[in-house]
Order: C-alpha cells, then sequence, then structure tokens
C-alpha cells in the first residue's frame, strides 16, 4: 500500500502478517544469522518467493518484524507526564512496565537486537527509533519536570541519566539470574529512586 | 593438563591458543548460531577432529574463548581503592578505560554475549563470572567508600546503583551511533558524577 512496498502483485494483509510473526520468531529462536528466508516462509505456511515478493534481504523482513512489534501506544501519555507528578506517574506505570519487561519474550527480544548491534546495526537502529527514542522522550519529561520540583540535580546530564536509566533495564534481563515481575517491580523504584524521580512511601 | 581437559593425546599450547583466537573471532564476526567448529578449525588451520578432541561442543569452545579473552588484572587494584580517594582513581583509570570501551572490538563482543544472553546462557555465564564481577566488586568497594565519604546516599541500593554504571557503557556502545575514546571518557565521567563518585575538576 505505501510507496516504499508494492513491487509485484497486490499484497494479501493476513499473509503479511504470518511473514512478519514467522519473521519475529525465527529472528528471537536462532539470531539473524541463524535464520533464513526459507526457514521463516516455512513457517509462514507460504513459499520462498512469496517472500521475497514483499522483502529483498531477510534483514529487511526482520527490521519490519521487529518495528511492528514493538510499535504501539506508550503510557503515560505526553498528557499524563504534564497532569502528574513523576510520583504519580511511577506508581501507575511501573507495575505493568516491570510484568512486561520481566516476560521471557521481552528478554529473548532484547537479546536479539542488541546481540546484532554491531553485525546488522539496521536491526538496532529500527528498534532504537520505534522502541527506545518514544520512551526516551517520555523520560527526559520526567526528568525535567523533576528538576523544576527540585528532586533531580539541576545540572544533571539528562541523556547520560536517561541512558542509566535504560540500560539497566536491559542489563538487569540479561544477566544470568534474570528477575521475575515483582522483582522487576522492585528494582524500576530502586532505579527511579537512584535518579531522583522516585520516593518510596511505604514499604515497597 | 587439568582434570576437566585432557581426553586423547597431550595437548599442544599454540594449537590450543590459535582455536581459541579463532572461536573468537569467528564467534563475534557470524554469532553462536552462525560459527561452526568447521569455520573455527580452518580459520585455526587445523583439523574439525583436532578441535573436538579438545572441546566437545562449539558452546563450550566459545566459552573458553571468551573466558581466556577477558581475563585479564583489572587496574585499579584492590589496594589502590584503599590508597586513594574514588576521584582519584577515577581520573587515572578513566583514560585507559575509555579507550577500551570505545573500541570496536569491544563493541563487537560484547554484543555478541549480550545477543547469546537466552539462547547460549553458558556464554553470558562466564563473561559475567571472569569480567563482570571483578569489576563490580571495585564498583562496589568505590561505592562504599562514596557513602563514607558522604558523597554517595547512605540508603543508595548499591548493586542497582553498580547496575545502572555498567549497563550505560554497554548500552552507549551499542547505540546507532557509537561514541569514539573522547567522547566515552567525557561519558564515563558524566556516569560516575551522576552516582557521586566523581566531581568535575575544571574544564573536563
Amino acid at each position: 500500500m505505501t510507496a516504499s512496498r508494492g513491487r509485484g502483485r497486490p499484497r494479501d494483509p493476513e499473509t503479511d502478517a504470518a511473514i512478519l510473526r514467522a519473521a519475529l520468531e525465527v529472528f528471537v529462536e536462532r539470531g539473524v544469522e541463524g535464520a533464513s528466508i526459507e526457514q521463516i516462509a516455512k513457517r509462514a505456511g507460504v513459499g520462498k518467493l512469496t517472500v521475497y515478493r514483499r522483502w529483498s534481504t531477510k534483514e529487511d523482513l526482520i527490521a519490519q518484524a521487529i518495528e511492528q512489534s514493538v510499535s504501539a501506544e506508550i503510557a503515560p501519555s505526553p498528557a499524563d507526564v504534564q497532569a502528574l507528578s513523576p510520583q504519580e506517574i511511577i506508581e501507575r506505570a511501573l507495575p505493568a512496565a516491570a510484568e512486561m519487561v520481566a516476560h521471557p519474550d521481552f528478554r529473548a527480544l532484547v537479546a536479539r537486537v542488541m546481540g546484532s548491534a554491531v553485525s546488522h546495526p539496521k536491526l538496532m537502529a529500527v528498534y532504537w527509533t520505534h522502541y527506545i527514542l518514544p520512551r526516551r522522550e517520555l523520560a527526559a519529561a520526567m526528568l525535567r519536570r523533576g528538576q523544576e520540583d527540585g528532586t533531580v540535580p539541576a545540572d544533571a546530564d539528562l541523556d547520560v541519566v536517561i541512558d542509566m536509566m535504560a540500560a539497566s533495564v536491559t542489563y538487569r534481563v540479561l544477566q544470568p539470574d534474570p528477575p521475575d515481575a515483582p522483582e522487576m517491580l522492585r528494582y524500576l523504584k530502586a532505579v527511579y529512586r537512584q535518579v531522583g524521580l522516585y520516593r518510596p512511601s511505604q514499604e515497597s
């Protein structure tokens, strides 16, 4: 439908969806190097040519599969960030975030994207643009709000602080002993607390 | 020589070294899934059987290659940490650290280790034990010293703080626009400053 696609015959959205789903699965299971268009086609129940008609390389196909799997509304919305304090946002958003990042599917995808950052930078670029950047903007808004409120130092290097927050999550889930959701919730609170965005109210 | 090795004929240390070097190279270039004992043997200039006589699986071989490549003296030594202030340690150690982590070889190895964290956890376990843990212990000693000196909050969750420090380095070098050594030095100073271990003296 879009200008960048559309070689050959008209597209069937269900076939596209099946191929993208299969591409993501095979990528997560075997990495870029272990994946092939042939395996992806087989998993999707289509012929190799059907895949090649739509995507000219394995990397393009996997990039689009990643883009589609991570592109979704993020909560809280920018409007929430204006209306609520960082403390309130964190208390609302953190349980679902902990659940999500502690899930084995998240771990597995993040590992593969990190793993291909040097050999296939396009995959990291897509993940960066569609997953990481919107979340960084949210974190930046919260940190600026924290600076106004005086809980985050006025001279903090916010890009570095955001890196430290985002990085610790990825790093924690890839450690040899990965956390479950309750441990991840405790962990996220400790991270937000460290940067001055969260004060534990009672026992947490 | 050790109990865990030594099947078949006596080992030739040069052959071992060549195989381990080849294994690391092939792993970094192609990932675990893209690497094969056959390619590694060819790169090392030996027969496949020579490799299999020493390592029964590709994962065992790559694990030992990683272990050997990252096991080295770390500076500063634990004695330095006792004798010097965190500020002094950081000023001495950071230029070399920045040089090292900004190097393409470091990026490439870290990407692959992260990438195999879920599919081949043994590789991450080896990297964790031989590379990350000794550095975490050093960071913990510096942070405790910072707590005594009052620059690090007494109630800081040091495990989380260490994660944030270590993670940000990995995360930064795997970003789409990786830093060179001077940028990495600036970055590391900002990280140490954020956790209360470093005060920029002049312009830095």
